[in-house]
């Protein structure tokens, strides 16, 4: 049986959703716009939706034209058309320590609810002004799951993860400068994090964080039922 | 209100289990033994129940006089007493890459279970020998939550990641030599890992993996109440 | 006896291809269009037939008009004339992970093509959805090198080689974001590879890489001549 | 003027109380027990007080035979005779992360008293229990100079520094394992700290941070004579 | 109570001057116009005074429209309205070793003017030519707080240290080439100087600098008022 | 089909002879003398031969009485017995830079025996003295495969890789001090050598370069009849 | 007595020349042109002549107007006028491995001649066709003073310290990619090299070689009249 | 003609001495004490002097018994017999930062005396206390070579190459902690030293910089008489 289609350049994994729950997304970044527009037709076709991360703004125009009914957002970089029917329980919060932070913030934000999430977002919670993050103590305890987004030192993951029962993923971003090497300090950070709880994504990866959330956020909206089966 | 316990060198967080779900498990490593103890009959005292990861076998048999009815696993250098009452549905699932990652995945294994996790366990089925992988493809898609923990190049993860729709948590190990660094290589690996819904720990940390694997496993078990009561 | 031609800046080994088996091949990053002009037109009067590598499209346009029987291609920036005679018997797979791989897999398979191999070519074929790969399992386990390119966190030639008993040649590329540093995150775990008779190129190196194979593929073509004379 | 004392192998600077206010201090890393003996003596000999760092055990107990009348202090390793006369106005509170960071914690104390320093102490403080550190909230608002010594992922400077108006330096400690690196973590996390107005010193240095706080309490404590003599 | 005025994208910290004596400053890397804007009219509004760092050219000419008020020095990059009422006593003398670091040297140099400083300035006296440091080495004496901003190899704080008893803020610079990495080299260094009484910030973080030493410079100041209440 | 023998720990891939013409081989760091000595005995069962690398002195003392026909190499650490029935045609030339290089020059020349090779060795030829290389110029030109074993600098694969038209196979060794990295720069160097031609292993990884030269010298030797059956 | 000139933001060391036997040389990387300028003045007003390295080509533009009977080299972008009025015994000798290190190598033979040496040129020399060094090796051996500039590997300084009994001064180039690091591996690979009697300037630092070579010949050429002093 | 000398797992450069000035010395590093032995047999028979560095004092106890004529200094760590007949003009001036560093110092300064050097030695004149080195300023201006050793910050030889117009020769090494990496950092600090007339050789290379300083000091003895036979 055939698992995917095959484009020679690209061989577009059509069996994914079946095997995962969840369609492939194009990641933009090194393909040409036309490599991206005929993935992202041969998806479209196949799913009635799709998705593309890291799109630039002369890439965005060329395939509005070619799709014009998908939505580009400028600050995420998300081209996509169509989504997820169903809507999971509970909330993926997304959080992030500065401005700078909002563009990957906003990726993950997007894909987990082009993915099926309801999302809450809190932005510019860093920890040097602790009281704004503790202004909303109540929201992070209530979380499903949370998304902690930061660059420069990258501490907020840390207190968040003392903060909450629910798993929380870390997004170290490349803002800052000097000795945090376009990410790297926040990455390391996060990595050794004394606080139990919290995995983490490459720099900037706001998507593999909502990726990770959202199957999570589905594991539990479907009452653990591959488990169940086990048992 | 009093959220915490203070010993002087330690300020026991006795209000985690309530705010997080699990009490404060001990990392020994870079405390004495007279410390450990300590934090231990404290913790024992307050949940019934206490964990120490990280502990020599010297340690573990002074420590074993002072708490006659704890367990010591050699492999996991774990020190327990107690554990959860409840088992949460559903499965988390161990994957090594080699025989030298074992004690790794044991500390995972071990923590999940102590946690209330029902736990698999498939070792050594590094990607050098798909076949090995492929045998368990079923187990693997049917897992809750997956933990993968591989040294050397660490690429066991994303073939794990394209199998399951479920979260995958990559822990990498300090196994290896030469270009492996310690384990800064499979770290690295699992990072920039081109399958989605992979979140990765810091070196050699099963503990880590294993409290984040039992905060999703609550989460899917609890049917997402937190969030239910959000809508 | 002199081995070499003095261009002054350059001193162009005439001697290669006697000593070598193959001429020498102009690396244009870091020269400037006349210098590569010269070298070319001295290597095209010495053995009939010339190659160029990384060159950019500017210096492209510039040597077609010196000149007009050479052949440009955008993809793999190489930029030739002639080629070999003969064709050594037995296939050289080139395999890469993801679309954006493709350019340095071709520089591999136009390379290895010039120096005389019949060349294979699967491509996207990265262990995020394995199936893709083991598509190919015939064509892995009987070509006689396999040259496997991948980027971000560079899995495939683990997984490669498990399938074949052929040598293995890795080709780490830049393509990547974040933890991925340029390349450095594959080139690490394709040298801690766990499958033996995995050997590593430096990244972007599709020619290196290509040329080790058609060494190889020459050797077995020739049937260990030299090596017989030996014994 | 002879500012030095030359004993061949170390050069003795006498002048240096004059000239900055605070005696020489032996760092034993990397020196032998008898160049140790000898320059205690001298710096004894001319000052009537003296302090050596970083002495292990065996050292320690050579060191008490020949100067009776010192003090060893086995967890900051700090070996000492007398100390400073005067004391200055105002305290310079220590924090610590974990229960590992306490040695380095107690070198910078006692470092800061034996200089002439109100020295405070609040060990166990990380941020992954935000709230053992808010409980100190009001002594982190009325002290002078804040040492904050962190492992780990080094976060606490960030959050402490944000709840202060005073002068914050940061130490950084070995303690930690994988992605720690041997402290090169915590030390990026706190140069690239969000938080204004917190400097940092090397990985373990609890003298070197002790040191700048003792300079700034001077000058505070001189009520900024040197300066009040420029206007 | 409400510390912070939330803009969405930002939550600009107006409690800050209350905490900590000085209103929170604008970091412009990764923020667009129109929320520097937004910002600096927040800041504006609730202080009477506004700063704003790492500016450029383009953004400066956009914002001195909006704040016709505003000065703008091109070498600092500083953008700024006001200023502090006060004058403490007492000099912040800024150093720097050479030409290329005179930007940073003046970022700290006018951050420290805004917050209430007198600053001296000695540029180009890096230790290659130890005479032109020799020079002013009464004036280093004197101060009561020294910057001392280094790129290349970053030597100039070692000497300094060892000229003053007052506390010296090291700042490396990326100004360099080769194995200066950008500034991690001068940064090492300054990290591990082997004069005491030196505290280090982030590469090309004059502010930073500025803001401690600012700090420092206020408690001295106020004669440590806040400690006098401890005692 | 059952392709491996499965121990819980470890998962033996008996099927590997098949699959890539060669069995298994134990890596034995990490492992323990318990583990060894059972995937030992499996695979002489299962192939009539069996061989371990990288077995420190005490594990072989113990190995020696459970396996008395085995033999024990303690410069290479190699433990094996039985080996090779055929013994391909050519020659595998392994050299090495230093007289500190023999070990991991002799886990390449043992291996490359065990799996059917003829093996010429070449010891202390480094390159500061090049008159001792060039003195087996012709041995060089001659070899089927060149295996080159260098600590240090690394520099004699890029010479040697100009005097042959073979495969070379470079080694970096840990051998060496300071700028060295435990064996980083010669694997830098080899990564980066201007010698087409030549492809890297792991630092100090006799066993992968032999296994890759045997798997060469065994495709030379079958004259390419996997490839032939292609055409 | 004053020994330099102080232009605020230079101070220019007018004093080197009695002090070392040179000038100062202006450094043009992170200067402004306007700055260049009038340190050049300076010095030529002084000294009778001038040299600015690093000079690009906008920037020697301007200054040739200002400077008419100065001159610019576009290859080694050196600006200068004048030069050394004796001329010293015995021949500096550059090598250099690639066509693409030839810039750095013209910094280093046009500053050796701006000092007062006679300079010999051997190009494109590398190790991988040692031929092309062993055709040199008779200068190689008579040279006074060796610079040998690599990039790449960064092989050629040990072959060459093995071939003569004068010191090698090697300067890597960030003449490559991917493993190579902008010079990092060639900078490693000399500091490690096999042959006493190298020692090594920074990155690109063709000038920091020949001006330490250009204190060698001056110290053979004045027959060590400063140490015959001694005696 | 034969130039070496075959010991198998060692190629003695028996023609060394004739080709550069000066005899091979043994790195013992990595050398069994029976091959250490054997070669300095080879050498004392050959050239009637022998050295090896870098030797341990078990090695050192069963050397003397093989040549009980031979001397090992237990500082530097070298064991040698004979020396250097004749005795260059001009002095060797070693100079060390602090007292860890005095090992390496001696290393290269018995290296230069064993070479036939006159050595001054000036130890613990690091720069933070710069009054120690300006009191040996005439020293420093009339040595012939300088050979500059610290650990640390690795300062000193900027300071020093700014005093002198001789060559520098710095050393840094492994003495520190923390961000100091066992000598990366003083290693960085020397190679982006902003006092041309710097080169630098391997972190401890004591024996490096001597056999450096010895060429060029041998170079200056014989009035460039190579040289000279070329004008």
């Amino acid at each position: 049986m055939k698992t995917f289609d095959d484009l020679g350049f690209c061989k577009v994994d059509t069996d994914r959703e079946t095997r995962t729950g969840f369609p492939e997304v194009i990641f933009c970044q090194g393909k040409t716009t036309a490599q991206i527009a005929a993935i992202f037709r041969r998806l479209l076709d196949h799913h009635g939706k799709a998705m593309a991360t890291r799109l630039d703004a002369a890439g965005a125009q060329s395939l509005s034209v070619l799709f014009p009914e998908a939505r580009y957002d400028a600050v995420s970089r998300i081209f996509s058309q169509g989504g997820a029917a169903r809507r999971f329980n509970g909330e993926v919060l997304v959080l992030c320590a500065g401005t700078a932070d909002v563009p990957v913030a906003e990726e993950a934000a997007q894909t987990a609810e082009w993915m099926g999430c309801r999302v809450g977002r809190r932005y510019d919670v860093g920890v040097a002004g602790i009281d704004r993050l503790l202004a909303y103590r109540d929201e992070v305890a209530r979380a499903g799951v949370l998304i902690v987004v930061a660059g420069m030192e990258g501490a907020l993951p840390s207190v968040v993860g003392g903060l909450t029962g629910s798993p929380v993923i870390a997004v170290p971003t490349s803002v800052g400068y000097g000795a945090h090497f376009q990410g790297l300090t926040p990455l390391l950070t996060m990595l050794t994090s004394c606080a139990a709880g919290v995995s983490v994504v490459n720099i900037d990866n706001g998507f593999g964080a909502a990726y990770q959330a959202s199957l999570i956020m589905k594991l539990a909206h479907e009452g653990c039922r591959h488990a169940a089966s086990l048992s």
